[in-house]
């Protein structure tokens, strides 16, 4: 078992409002060595939903974003501003697509960054997914929503039309999850005798 | 089509060395609207490894790690110092696990934050692994090294013992590549009318 490190306090290097913040940690290592400024930030946490509609095909976004600066296919996402991390996705999802779901299931919550934290997203599912009203995100970007098979949206991961790290990871689950990639353990196989 | 953002400038908030920078990044959108501290950072990319022994297993790495603040189960990854992103993973798989493989595979590069930037987290394959010497990280966590099935991995992902957003992007396309995940698109079914 490895052991935890132990805090002895921390310093805040910067704060961009909620958007950022940003601490040297002093840290006591389980050897006793000691570091004196180990980096850690948060953002806040955000929610990502694979959102299926009835006819079996998911709600994606087109849009301009400045993290990858360049257009790409995005899942719904956003921010959780106080509130409840589902409560939070259905949100958004309608807010930036128009659509919304009564069958929700949260599948996971990861860390953005092992060592720095960095903050969580969640990942969700919304079955049956319908539309429901016009998207008014409010957001900065102008977003397209597109409707994407699964296969597209495979074709999409693996092209690097989309890229960005939480989308993938909502996706594994998802579309285990809905029984659309399965697993296939016999396919193991052993490398030949060197 | 979506448009591109236009930067008009950028002022560095914060900088932690080659660890982190962080930046107010002056925006004009499409519409003609000016942002003046749209934020962006980024953190140095790294390299995620999916390392498939021989007899199927994977080559995983047990550790405390201060982001989440835990003991977690991870891939083997590290910081790409000023070489070539597969080059980074070679030389991290080596001394943070002492396996070492002939037969490498890029699969995808991910971007950690859509709005801000964040950083990429690049994703390999190496089959066919062999342990050739003793770890020698010299990284400040005790790892100890573990070989897991893939369904020990899916485990640990939908329990959250292997909680980072960098692991299950790389496992997805990994696990696919090497058929132990397939799809299954006929699945796809429609949801009864109401």
């Amino acid at each position: 078992m490895t052991t935890a490190w132990k805090s002895l306090g921390k310093r805040e290097l910067l704060r961009v409002g909620e958007r950022l913040r940003v601490f040297a940690e002093h840290i006591r290592l389980p050897d006793g060595r000691e570091i004196e400024d180990y980096l850690q930030f948060s953002t806040p946490p955000f929610a990502t939903i694979v959102a299926q509609t009835c006819e079996g095909l998911f709600v994606c976004e087109r849009h301009y974003k400045h993290g990858p600066k360049r257009t790409i296919l995005s899942l719904p996402a956003g921010g959780i501003e106080g509130e409840d991390a589902q409560v939070g996705a259905k949100r958004e999802l309608l807010e930036e697509t128009g659509y919304a779901s009564e069958d929700w299931q949260a599948l996971a919550s990861w860390i953005m960054h092992g060592n720095a934290g960095g903050g969580t997203t969640h990942s969700f599912l919304a079955r049956n997914c319908r539309k429901i009203a016009e998207p008014e995100s409010g957001d900065l970007e102008e977003i397209e929503v597109e409707l994407l098979s699964a296969s597209d949206i495979m074709a999409a991961l693996a092209s690097g039309e989309m890229p960005l790290v939480s989308d993938v990871a909502a996706l594994l689950p998802a579309l285990m999850a809905l029984g659309l990639l399965v697993p296939n353990w016999r396919s193991i196989q052993c490398c030949a005798p060197k």
